[in-house]
């Protein structure tokens, strides 16, 4: 209740990463439909609220899609149009949410995350999609007004391809969360790129962006893996807890999703063993170059410093006049190959006590 | 038993952070009653104990709020009315408790904290709130005598907003608990904000300020933590081992408070993971500056020590007197284009080496 | 079996921090007994074990503590008088053991750790102390002449306080069991006293002192983890395996108790994490207060060094001969000025680089 | 769906780490069939797609080993021949999948990975092998055409050794997984011994070139583990799921086998660990050294510092007039002493302090 | 399968501290029997594979040792009187097992390791031990020829200490299995010995070797908690899944065995936090001395550099000459004191910065 504004905000934290495009203002509910039974296929765009009272007892099934949020009223409509209970409503209106299933008497929703890349670096946007399935019928509300995800699962309707004309309304939920799955794969792939991209600098020049890099990576890592977990455990609900809701046939596919989600887990979870691990490698890359760099430091002070002291010793006249160093023409080049001598010994103590 | 005090002294270590103010001793406890059914609402303050009896029979549903754990009397009696058991009134008078649920014969207790924000640092004020709730009746009692987190829930009882008065006192209480899991995201986000801030002085210039500000907010994560964890488990039971007292209509409203409170200790965690990273960049930060400025060192070092001690043998006066020096104008200009050049060559080995 | 000195040896490292006077050989056991009914009270102490026989069919509930394990025939006839398995008896006589719960016919065995301050440092001192309770006794074995944890519960039952003259022997070894997890929360709080002293110490002036106090915090904790962790599981199995033991109007009080052991567990996870950030924040100054220190003295050799190495070549003879500098007054104080302006260039080029 | 392209290229991460050839594009798939009853054996390699069909009435056991994917049409055939799901299809056909079970009516499904050693460094290379089994046949489909694991199986079956051909396509299976679970503790070993030398050069002389093995083997561990991991969960679900699949008497080799996996996976998170523990020891050992290499520059400048000062203030032509000690042989040999005498003070107290 | 000698090195890397002789080859198998009821007692060693026939009908209960697995016929002809399963035969002869239990109709086979102390360092050896006992045999196969831990059972029997004549072969089995876990405690109590003595030096005067050892004991760790923590589990469900085996009688055993056991593990886990705190102990005083030692080496620095910046302009002529100090005895003297005086500046600044 009430708590919509709030909840938008409240993941500022890791969204900060996120361009200012994509997080502007909801825009304003675009509406499609698309019903198809095995045989007829209808698809429109810019549907009105009101023309989709007419959809509700045609046969087969209807997917009607919200693209944006920025009409309240009109998504409250659809939803009473379908009898939808008002916290689930309340689910589709809400942005940034945790992924969540409920299940309803006549429907189920799921509430799940989608990730899109955005430009060159590793920032990845998220977008909130809360999806109604009942026997007949999917809704789908889609935060932000981009659209490709989807795109995959409506040509499949279009062209016929696979089992989803034979279907019912929960093998569509379920190939439109597949897309979305299939579609993680697609951004783990594009960070693990750039993750071996800052290997590759760490193991060669590592610098203080090096570090910035993967200090971003493990963020991005951090969200993904928070948006990611619950919806293994969705969809294992999904195939308990939505056995009216759910045909046989759809199961097996259900329990593919699972796994593959799975694997999803499982790769971020090694996406952020090997990052730390990078990071490990850095600071020791470090360490290691500090130790050569004092031992530098060491070597030369060690060698310089005392024939300092012996050029000032060897400078005093008084050593002039005590040898009487002026009359004879050797001492000087003799001084000097003492103290070449002296140097040369230091290094070779430093060499043997294995410091240098 | 006789653990009030000790109890209350016990969570000494986190609660340190907070104010003065906010610790002061239990203020005198106030009593508020709000009595609703879907036509008729009172709602009454200040109202002393013995008045409370003549609610009991009251039609609907009545909200006794007692606010400050000041007069243990007066706490007493009321829960002597409600015919509670000695360890719920135990724990109505019990400062700094863990979030807990006890079910008995015809009342649900809850056990909760509330968190406030508190000026403008990110200190965290807590209040433990203990509620009980009957057929009719929910009793709350409020450690400290700030008002406003269930302000919300008051005003939708007097406007009629949402379901509240025509559900019962399951519905308030789950309104209430709701009320608090709302006003923990609003704490999450200014924690959050203070999060950038401090991840944005670790990225430009990091000082011992930024340590300690990090310190800060590690620990005021991991006291949020605990007392946010049990809450989910509470809400959980709620469902399961307090049906009788649960309408079916409300369980629904459970199941998405749950599910909000599951986001609230996500949240956390991903704020603890990323005050990790950020100490774990601000450290490789300064490795890698440590790393710059000895490098500098040893630049220094190297191209001048060894000037120091040619400049030392170069002055001494036998070189003077062997070459016969001060007799040819260009010696001295020619030692020191010397000095530069082994100066010269000194740094440019060093960069050949890669060890600038 | 013939376990019992070693298993009293096995928890040497951690009973380290302890005084020699705590872990003295057990002293000879002296025996005290309280009977009571709701009505009459007894009280003896130094009763021998002949006499303990004749408490066996008294009315009411019987309370026999043993205190000290240094006369293991006494321990083993009276737990021959009550008909005690073997294995219960030896759970008495062992020093040194986890928390555990057994449950046999007609009695349950509890084993517990208790914890004391010891003088004014972190240090606690552990005893070992077995419970077992039949309908109408209740056995205390504890291994160290300490008594002062049980004197609460003896004053309830002298003065009549509480349900506890009314109810059963389980209620009692209830009694007991609060009693020493009260006293858990007195040495937490002194050990979040002593957390708070560090941590400022981390905050204004570390040294190695410092790090020790930690060292001994984090081990102590370590070892208090290990002690209060199994207790939650016996509470937990007490009443699920022992209801044939515990009257229901016990089980409230058990839940109780239970919850207030989570409360120690995770105040003891709590501090475990804090004392983990203080040394994070004493390693994280140490690294600062490194960098601080070699920026200066990069400072002073940057600044310094060159300045040595033109005062070395100013001073040759040479450069007063071709100069004729000993002619003008005014070249010294030039040449001074110009090591000045050197030194200030360093200085600000320094400044500017951001290396100071 | 569709997801087959995407899904192998997801894992680009850790493969990165394997040579070219092994990631070269799936060869042609090359068939050949095993069949055998406890009298009978046919062993056939380059079967084509067509002669399959006539083994799908034999009596005994038909064994068919796809070799490489690179011919999907002929494992679709070969798929549809026996009834496969399309998912079943899907997994055959998939690149670089997790391992799971599939169960469907009359077969089971096992997708698992295999290692092989390559070269002589730490490499590892995997390749998916999908493994299905009904009640006469077994389906294996392996991604890459690397053939020697299961050649030790093919030998049982032709030389009737152990209980092979008397038991049925469950116990094929059995092997099958069973050599796969034998060839990692080889792969392990191997690791192992590559830590080993590791270690060796940790505590011997640490280089660079350590820690980037190091590094390395982190990853590899990380990979191993993340292949290996889910592979148990499959055998336990293995004996509970497809019961009708699995004849009681293979069911104790399941365990074994399951118990086998967890002495896989045990190792390798002890070799996690240890890896874990050597990245320490390298990090300890160089802050160690550091402050060994600190301490000898302290101690050179500590001593000759104060000497090059003192040779300077000697040097000085005041003190050679005030002193008139050119006129005194002796005042230059003592300085000198006054110099060493100065030195071998400083560094006897740098001694006494234990600075040294 | 085959995999014998494949599993006896795969344990290469934590075995690799051990002693060679201790990894010596299998010795050829020693036989000994004891026999005995509650009665009647026999007891032989040195007895053939042929005469333990005549065991398998006497009354009572025969416990046959097999020392050494050097002769895999004879363990086989011995299991094959006893009618065990292929896999119990396997497992018998196989090194270097993970601790598992099999239920087989007829009797349990429970493999569990032993750890020896070896020599006076934290060196571990270990031996596998397969037990396998039915309602009236006990047979155990003990990989290496070492023979005290049983002995006190073998005391236990020959002189009718306790309960184990009168019990059955699982009472045997127990009391085999807790004369391991008693061992265990030995060898925990010497590693926590050893760890004392590495603390006190890490707080005395750590140095490089402290370090080894340190890693020396985690590592020694990481390997017993491998092989402890799967035998509660294989205790656990001995009770439950061997229920025909174990007389009631024996379950509190068993459990006070399992508890005793949950102990072992709860110890070797403090001991991993404790020498992973001992760790962090040596690092961060290793980081306190390199910032006293670096606070040392810029006092120096700061003090004497400026010297001897100033003595080298100070032994300037034109000083000399400008100054006409050469006439004015006291100049030199106070030229010295304002030398001392500069550097008492330096000292007090940097003392009142605290910098020292």
């Amino acid at each position: 209740m009430r708590r919509r504004g709030k909840r938008a905000r409240s993941g500022a934290g890791p969204e900060r990463a996120m361009p200012e495009a994509a997080q502007a203002e909801s825009a304003p509910s675009e509406i499609s439909v698309i019903a198809y039974t095995d045989e007829a296929f209808e698809e429109r765009k810019g549907v009105s609220v009101d023309e989709i009272a007419a959809y509700l007892d045609r046969p087969g099934v209807v997917w009607i899609d919200v693209n944006g949020l920025g009409s309240p009223a009109a998504v409250e409509r659809i939803c009473a149009l379908y009898k939808l209970h008002p916290l689930t409503i309340e689910d589709a209106l809400t942005a940034n949410m945790r992924p969540k299933l409920d299940v309803f008497d006549g429907y189920a929703s799921v509430v799940f995350e989608m990730f899109y890349l955005h430009g060159d670096g590793p920032e990845v946007v998220t977008e909130k999609v809360s999806l109604v399935f009942g026997p007949r019928f999917v809704l789908s509300f889609q935060e932000k007004p981009i659209r490709d995800v989807f795109d995959p699962v409506r040509g499949d309707i279009r062209s016929r391809r696979g089992r989803i004309r034979k279907a019912g309304a929960d093998h569509l939920a379920y190939s439109l969360v597949d897309a979305v799955v299939d579609n993680y794969l697609v951004v783990l792939d594009r960070l693990s790129e750039d993750m071996e991209a800052v290997e590759d600098e760490v193991l060669a020049t590592p610098t203080q962006e090096t570090l910035r890099r993967m200090h971003a990576l493990r963020n991005q890592i951090i969200f993904l893996r928070k948006s990611a977990w619950p919806l293994r455990d969705v969809l294992d609900r999904l195939q308990h807890d939505a056995e009216d809701l759910v045909a046989p046939g759809t199961v097996p596919y259900l329990r593919d999703l699972s796994a593959h989600t799975a694997q999803v887990m499982e790769q971020i979870e090694v996406m952020r063993d090997i990052v730390t691990n990078m990071l490990e490698l850095y600071l020791s890359s470090l360490s290691y170059n500090l130790n050569s760099v004092l031992k530098r430091l060491t070597l030369i002070t060690t060698i310089f410093m005392p024939l300092s002291v012996l050029a000032g010793v060897g400078g005093m006249s008084e050593w002039t006049m005590m040898t009487g160093a002026h009359n004879w023409w050797w001492t000087y080049p003799l001084f000097l190959l003492g103290l070449v001598g002296v140097g040369a010994a230091s290094y070779l103590w430093l060499k043997k006590k294995n410091w240098v």
